[in-house]
């Protein structure tokens, strides 16, 4: 059996006629409703449409979750306020619930003079995450690992649907950040370490967010983030300084935005970092000429989290408040996240008064906010009517989320085939993540740091349960055994008693729940306490399958050499648990791969890609000083074994010399040479052998996913463009030079010449 | 008693009327004599002039140290080779043999047609460090903390001395790299993380080398390394890439550079690293427009070890060694430090026959290196007269190296006074640095790696022998304790047991002798094996005093809150032990500081002059994910203990507002309010409250070292300028803005407004 498929890959570049691009009939009518709109506005309530306020402002004393009217009606009648984000307290509201609350928001904008609808914004993050009984997904980086966009895609249309029920327009979402350092407390929201990936799952994502029309009920506007080089903090620690040379940025980060822009995204956010000593809130150079002039971008750019306050307060760059407000306005931000008070508000005023800000740049972000809630149809309906979403929370979107994390689960090692688990075996089931949906879902889960999923996904699976249910309760031994922080001697000794009884361990380690600053650490290493239960455990002799439950790769090379299997299981979502224990038993068979070199030491966090003197061999070595290689991580980027094996054959080009207009064809042959059918990701890297900006020693330049029944032949086809040959130079141009590249898949390399 | 010192500072800008730059007439004298001889070249002899080779190269088979005169007559006489580096083998002549070494290669250049002397450069890092019984200094590191420039000019003075003696005029030395991760093998190379005590130990070291005439019989060329950004890579690894904007570049690493250049020095090394993708060996941006040009260097720019082949085989920026030789020779190399072959030579050759290198760039390099050839006086005098040297490996200059040695060690934590020791107790020594010259000495001691301190400097004292010597033979007790790599339980029992018999524990820890790649570490933490000693020895309840002999600041957060001192020996040289017996007995009061940030984890990189959203209080940690607070060291950049308290007061300034063009002059009382006399380093650090380019938290911009006997004041004047109110901005210039400035020295501050 053999079949071929065909893989087409367009060349991204610039934004237009894009797959949810607004059609030029709409953008002129669009445009037209906005003039006319803007023509009527005061100053005032300009200004307020710039202006975004955090719900839980407009919260009566004492009452969590309850509006105090007066509150509300002097944000929207007296401050004229645009936008308002955030989730009420307690967290989590229901569809009913924030069906009510957006009810009131509307309500008073109706009574304003102008009636123009407030702009509603939410961190849906993995799902609709901000609403009880939604279906949450896999955190963006286990979506990165499904190597499928697809997955991407049909996860965001979901997330869109749901969030449109809960009666809001707009999420932040994706997150379209680079991390290039590990230890970051947000590497979970991103893709991973790859631009290519990060891109095309970032597309992947806008798309299913915003689908062919943004207007209706079951799409939302998505906005990407964070606008740029947030992920790159050098010391890793969440809204430190970042160093990105322009020539880096253009070549990786910017190349995501460029892909989401194309998409059709309708908004950014701001990074709340500073590249290379320039906070991205106060740089025009990064909003305005490179983003809005450069690549095009028409739609809205909104700060984060108290940014303009903090271009003050923490990054010093201004000297008051009213002066950030001026430097950041001036850069080209269109709305403030301010979003505590009205000081943005009552500043800018002064500062468009007294000419220090024009009124042309107020019309420039006032129109990009109209033109954002014309689109979004929001003059029409800001209310959801709850009988248009049976499909909320329903099975086939719970089943969509089980899918995405039984595709993401990655098998990093399985020595002597010690999974999966035959059906009737004793396991014990031990560790701090075993029986906890809040680690299973990580941050941005029914509130900011996803401290309550245990209350509110009460009805979901743990580790633990998904196992009791798989396996019986019978077969499945279980103490927590260790905690994340603190030493707990007796709890070790009563799980190495119970694997006495046990023919297998699953031992589940990882993290706590956390995102943004909270999530902060100095040491990458796996916490101690965790480190003691496993090496405790180690000395049974039996088998331990370790599953990592965790936010980013935390060290586990002091004890992983003792492990037989490895699984990381990242943060899965609600159904994730489901996902492990079927892939654990073998129902599922494995197909995740790594998004991220998995660093084996603190200080040696190389990425894949890699320069050539990052990988010098052995003979670099000193007998007299043995140092720790240099370049060997614990699993590399692209890792992850399947139950069944896949052979790689007949990689062919077609042609062995190439011109500068030529595309280059690809193929290869996948074959399913085990038992079970499978899934596997095909990763094609190309290699640059020489060019006068050091070349990596490899990049990823195409993938997709593919299934293979036993026995089973596909041949995949990439066609491999100009593009793909070029890098960004010192004079900031994408060129190629002439020279030999190489193309790799799997273990096969070809190499071909660009006369 | 009351005295005030007045110390003035000068603008540091171009390079132009220096200490040790030559006057007009010698200038055009040789000028001229440059000029004559180059008329007279063939352009193989030019080629040749460009081409430096080892010694080793020229070593008859089977016979270390032993020239084959064939070899060495073909490179002098046939390749016409300028220049000729490094230690014969097996290291570290005596300077006799050194003398018939270069008498071998002199007599064999003046068979040459134009008699023209080859330039002999050596690594002499620490003193003379290739010559056998040459006085060794602490490393560059420690130098640093002594914060007194005079012992750092000093130093390179007997080193120049001393290398003179072993007839070689040419050091590899200073370093001016700009470290910026702690793992970095080369820390201890450089002067630390900040950039202004760098210049000024760098310019010191130059002077002290190069003398007013650096033709004399005493002083030598130096070379300041490695140009530029070497330090800086963000793996820590060495010779892997760095990331450094050039507003980075300009604002730090560069103003080393400038300060060295301006105080005369002749030659510099080129950084075997990249910058922004591009090594700097290919950038002609860096070394012809930024260094030659920009800031009118007008010495010998060489490379680093084959770091021209290396443009091909690792960084791949050349398609062949060919390739790279043009690349390197256009971006403004001087000359090739080839070292093992004459590809340079006969690539360059054939380069220059086809156009390609035009021959008015082989004309600037070969202008260059006959200048400082007859700078050096070369032409007259290439081999030492012994007898001129009767100071080589004197009392007196040991004694320098004592007192180098007691001014760097730095004494970092002391609590209830524990040191002193008391003159008759009995102490326990251990530890794996506690009884080796080796690990004191560090790398670049008698051979590159400096594994053969103990054989060449068996006459020196280790810490163990030192101790005995100081306090007897009967009041110490030694073992080993503990191996760097491996475990020995047996030995640390024995340790423990020796331990009950003493009052207090000296732990000697560190690390091994290591340099350049071979130094590559992947953990920032001291190895297992020296952490679980210290814990072992922990559990004896007596105080320990540990003393760290390392070369870069090694994690020791998993135990330092069991030690009762800790004193940072760094790599005190031959004579640091005997230094460090004195400060543990208080013979000697500790006077180093810390010149660079100790981390306390190693994700947890931060340097003291961090900017602000770098030291988040509290309020940024959030209780549900309490992790290590962001910013807290081991022990702070200017960290250092004394045996007596040192009292500031007075903090004063001359005007409370200046200026565009005003000096500002500040003034602080410091007073001995201890019974012992002591010295300190007085730092002034300079914060500016709000800059368009986010401001450091502080920068250091003054330094003093003074004496203080028990009850004396001393009035300390600082002057700081309009330089010192500058950054680097985004369009790469040098300016102030209006605003207000902190100027801090110890706790006392003081704010001061620039109109």
């Amino acid at each position: 059996m053999k079949k071929t498929i065909l893989l087409l890959f367009a060349i991204i570049l610039y934004p237009n006629s894009s797959w949810s691009q607004d059609s030029k009939a709409q953008k002129s009518e669009i445009n037209q409703k906005v003039s006319e709109l803007l023509s009527k506005m005061s100053i005032e309530e300009k200004i307020g449409q710039m202006t975004q306020i955090t719900v839980t402002n407009f919260e009566a004393k004492g009452k969590p979750g309850v509006f105090d009217i007066a509150k509300l009606r002097e944000a929207i009648q007296t401050y004229h306020i645009g936008s308002i984000l955030n989730v009420p307290n307690p967290g989590a509201p229901t569809i009913k619930k924030w069906n009510e609350v957006i009810t009131t928001i509307s309500n008073e904008a109706n009574k304003t003079r102008l009636k123009i609808p407030v702009l509603y914004g939410i961190d849906a993050i993995h799902g609709s995450s901000y609403t009880a009984g939604a279906t949450l997904f896999p955190q963006q980086i286990g979506i990165a690992a499904t190597f499928n966009t697809e997955i991407a895609r049909k996860g965001s249309e979901i997330s869109a649907y749901e969030t449109r029920a809960s009666s809001i327009p707009w999420v932040f979402s994706p997150d379209l950040d680079l991390p290039r350092n590990p230890s970051w407390s947000r590497i979970w929201e991103s893709f991973g370490e790859d631009a290519y990936l990060s891109s095309q799952m970032g597309k992947a994502m806008v798309e299913g967010f915003e689908g062919n029309n943004v207007a209706s009920k079951y799409h939302v506007a998505s906005c990407m983030k964070h606008f740029i080089g947030y992920g790159s903090t050098t010391t890793g620690k969440d809204r430190t300084p970042s160093i990105i040379p322009e020539r880096v940025l253009r070549q990786f980060d910017l190349t995501i935005y460029q892909a989401a822009i194309k998409a059709g995204a309708k908004s950014i956010m701001v990074s709340s970092g500073e590249i290379n000593g320039t906070p991205v809130h106060a740089s025009k150079h990064l909003i305005t000429d490179i983003l809005k002039t450069e690549l095009g971008f028409e739609g809205v750019v909104v700060t984060d989290w108290k940014d303009i306050i903090y271009l003050h307060s923490r990054h010093k760059v201004a000297e008051t408040n009213r002066d950030a407000v001026r430097i950041a306005v001036l850069a080209g931000i269109d709305m403030s996240m301010v979003p505590e008070d009205y000081t943005f508000y009552t500043d800018l005023l002064d500062l468009v008064a007294k000419g220090e800000v024009p009124v042309s740049r107020i019309d420039d972000a006032v129109s990009r906010i109209l033109q954002m809630k014309f689109k979004l149809n929001l003059f029409q309906d800001t209310v959801a009517n709850l009988k248009d979403y049976p499909k909320f929370g329903s099975p086939e979107f719970i089943n969509e989320a089980y899918n995405a994390a039984a595709e993401s689960i990655t098998l990093l090692k399985n020595n002597d085939a010690v999974l999966p688990l035959a059906k009737n075996e004793k396991i014990l089931v031990t560790g701090p993540t075993a029986n906890s949906m809040k680690y299973l879902n990580g941050g941005w889960s029914y509130n900011w740091q996803g401290e309550n999923s245990d209350t509110y996904a009460a009805d979901k699976f743990t580790i633990l349960e998904a196992l009791q249910d798989k396996a019986g309760h019978e077969n499945v031994l279980y103490t927590q055994g260790a905690d994340f922080a603190t030493f707990n001697d007796a709890e070790i000794e009563k799980a190495v008693e119970l694997g006495k009884s046990a023919s297998k361990i699953i031992l589940c380690l990882g993290e706590k729940n956390y995102t943004e600053t909270p999530g902060d650490i100095s040491n990458l290493y796996i916490t101690e306490p965790q480190s003691r239960l496993a090496l405790a455990l180690s000395k049974l002799n039996k088998p331990i399958i370790l599953v990592l439950n965790e936010g980013r790769p935390r060290l586990i090379s002091n004890f992983e050499d003792k492990m037989n299997a490895v699984i990381q299981c990242y943060l899965p979502g609600n159904e994730g648990a489901r996902a492990l224990a079927d892939i654990l038993f073998g129902t599922i068979n494995p197909s995740g791969k790594l998004p991220y070199n998995y660093p084996r030491y603190p200080n040696s966090l190389e990425k894949y890609n890699r320069k050539h003197t990052e990988s010098l061999g052995d003979e670099e070595q000193n007998n007299d000083a043995q140092y720790e290689k240099s370049y060997s991580p614990q699993f590399e980027f692209g890792s992850g074994l399947s139950y069944t094996t896949f052979a790689y054959s007949n990689l062919k080009i077609n042609k062995s010399e190439i011109n500068d207009t030529d595309d280059l064809t690809v193929t290869v042959d996948v074959k399913n040479n085990g038992e079970l059918a499978g899934k596997e990701a095909v990763l094609l890297y190309l290699s640059d052998n020489y060019a006068s900006i050091t070349p990596e020693v490899k990049a990823l330049k195409r993938f997709t996913k593919i299934s293979l029944a036993p026995n089973e032949t596909k041949t995949i086809i990439f066609t491999l463009n100009q593009k793909d040959l070029q890098f960004v130079n010192n004079d900031l141009k994408w060129i190629s030079e002439k020279g030999t590249f190489k193309i790799q898949i799997e273990k096969l390399t070809k190499e071909f010449l660009l006369k």
